[in-house]
């Protein structure tokens, strides 16, 4: 059997420089690569530049329509944010003063309530959608709202301006607020799916344990499970909150057990925050093969915690950078790769055996490292040959360090930005 | 005797909203107000907005030539950078997984060693000043390098841009490298004196003690001290150095101790980072009219520590933020004001009883506290009649967070940006 990427017609080379990650080496530097992209978006070839003849013949394609890179350019993959709230968009940095829970109470809930009107949220995820392509989030893992309509809404607007998505409408039920999640979650999942986006898909979102009860958070371990799913939630961000769950759920050994004894942690769950798991926890995560969302923006902002992400790593528990838009006042993940690194060194600061993440290792995580957490390794996350061509033109001439250095930002082959 | 400001003509009125912060209040609204500037770039008047007539009428302007602002701009005080290495600017962002000491050895001194040429420091030191003007920093406190001639040509850049800049010629005479530190720095301090920039002035700048002899230090005190100069110098930046410092002037009670017997501690004397003072320092700093400038993301970039602003607050220690480029790797004042926050947010996070910066304080070090700890309130800082009109023009509906929200800026009255 052929494999795939080479029964596709070539569609566009690029030559020049490209810097990934791989599983091995936390950068890679490509000089003067061919990367070639088919018809389907994936990447067809990764060769030496020099070979262009030898290449183009094989691959079938005209020498002199490659696009050469200028030489203050290059490609790195498309950056992923495991964890964002979209519908918190219109009031990032709003009061971060606030610790957590009240935080949720004051402002999340009620701006959410708002997501009932179909164009208020049109407007907002039509915002975060393009802003988020704009600062090269190829990959998003969104928490939408308990709204069914707008959550599907979501996921049609990432799918028209391509961007690969999971998307989640929030589930809730503690307080007798709302009766009807498991049915509106199957609602939601069974029409999204039907939809066929190719890369939008649904993700089960209890929305953390402290707004759930037990019966919710089985029937959605079902619901995951049946339809082969991803799930998030949130877990252990800050101390009252451990408590709280410590308290709901009083037969369970920690928080990281409540969401295993509900069947919640699976290969395709990712849980934001983590900053208080034991090791017993982050053992369960990597025996579970669940995954982290790291957002240390939101973290610092509502001084929740400082997660050790080197003992994380240590347990060889999967961990992606994640925005975790408004906690996280930053919709950029070059933000986040920032304050991955503060957070490191605040750390190290404090405890000066603590090894500090390097830049290429946090690289690696806001890339690779994210994919892997998503469960999507096998479609992005660097260049290996197969995998959807998402990537970031980036132009080191600009002194910014901000998105004014993405040139051109690629989804699956497509360019998405410039629109 | 009628005022001076009352003596010249208005140039210019804004009208719209200004927010600023004063001693009593962190941060002040002033919505629909009118701001005269004269043709000194002196602040004439700060009105209400709908008294425009009778304010015309008193100070002899053309109503209908208010520039009004939009209900999404407003006008904030020009940042003030207490603590910049202009010459450090072509690497920031370096290799910064090197502590303190190490660092300086292996980027700082090589690098700082070009400046001998003329040509390349005219091209660092323009894009220096340009780049912190368009990002807001109306007033810069500067380290230049040992080099008399390109010390005096970041004094003439800083001066053709229209930046208000203290610029300092950099001393240190350790290992016998250098012997005329006091003539060269006499003539630098003589020659960019005789040259009457009106925002200009220059900084007795001892690197710091590490590399400073007793005998220069006591030379340039007594050079600061007979010309009534600012004196700039680092201090308890990490805990190596601060041992080293012990074991250099074992005479010493402490880091702080060192400079008070050196008579460098003064009320024109700004001391960069300060992480590691105790209360009895902090008091010296107190009696002495000395301030420190806070420069978080060198603090964490290099892992230096996490100052404690709350504490030197406390102390009725004056405080102003730095960028410390290129310790630090942003040049942005905006990005001190975030690390600022961060920084007093992880102090949180390891003591829940930390009392944490607010948002409204932190504007204030950046604009008022800097213009404070460089003896400069008098002349800016916040909107108070008869001080220099150092503003920005911000649109807050551009949804950045960075210098594309800066329309404009203004240094004494002259618009510098756009240029
Ligand atoms: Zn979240
Ligand atoms: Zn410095």
């Amino acid at each position: 059997v052929i494999p795939n990427h080479t029964t596709h017609q070539i569609n566009t080379v690029f030559r020049g420089t490209f810097v990934h990650s791989t599983q091995e080496e936390a950068l890679v530097i490509l000089e003067d690569a061919l990367l070639g992209v088919d018809s389907t978006g994936k990447i067809s070839f990764v060769e030496k530049g020099p070979e262009l003849e030898k290449v183009s013949a094989k691959f079938g394609f005209n020498p002199s329509a490659v696009t050469q890179l200028s030489p203050q350019e290059f490609f790195m993959p498309g950056l992923v944010d495991t964890h964002i709230h979209a519908a918190q968009y219109s009031f990032a940095g709003t009061a971060l003063d606030l610790p957590l829970l009240d935080w949720l109470q004051t402002y999340t809930f009620p701006v959410e309530s708002r997501y009932s009107d179909l164009e208020f949220a049109r407007q907002v995820y039509t915002h975060v959608v393009k802003r988020t392509l704009r600062n090269g989030t190829t990959t998003a893992c969104y928490f939408a709202t308990i709204h069914t309509d707008a959550s599907l809404l979501l996921g049609e607007i990432a799918n028209d301006f391509g961007q690969r998505a999971l998307v989640g409408k929030v589930c809730m039920d503690r307080n007798g607020l709302h009766e009807h999640y498991k049915e509106e979650t199957q609602d939601f999942i069974s029409e999204l799916i039907k939809r066929k986006y190719p890369l939008v898909k649904p993700v089960v979102t209890p929305r953390f344990s402290v707004s759930c009860t037990s019966e919710l958070m089985l029937k959605l371990a079902e619901v995951a499970r049946n339809n082969n799913l991803h799930i998030q939630s949130h877990i252990s961000e800050n101390m009252d909150e451990v408590r709280l769950v410590q308290e709901l759920f009083p037969e369970s050994e920690s928080y990281t057990d409540v969401y295993r004894k509900h069947n919640l942690l699976t290969s395709k769950t990712i849980m934001a925050h983590g900053c208080y798991l034991s090791d017993e926890e982050l053992q369960i995560f990597h025996q579970t093969g669940s995954s982290l969302a790291h957002c240390p923006n939101s973290n610092l902002s509502l001084c929740s915690g400082l997660l050790d992400v080197r003992k994380v790593l240590s347990h060889k528990v999967k961990l992606g950078l994640g925005t975790d838009v408004a906690g996280g006042y930053s919709p950029s993940m070059l933000d986040a790769v920032r304050r991955t690194r503060d957070t490191s060194k605040a750390l190290k600061i404090q405890d000066p055996v603590h090894q500090t993440l390097t830049w290429e290792e946090t690289f690696r995580l806001a890339t690779l490292g994210g994919s892997q957490a998503l469960s999507m390794d096998d479609q992005t996350g660097n260049f290996v040959v197969g995998k959807d061509f998402d990537a970031l033109r980036v132009n080191v001439a600009a002194p910014n360090g901000d998105d004014r250095n993405i040139l051109e930002v690629y989804v699956a082959g497509r360019k998405v930005v410039p629109l």
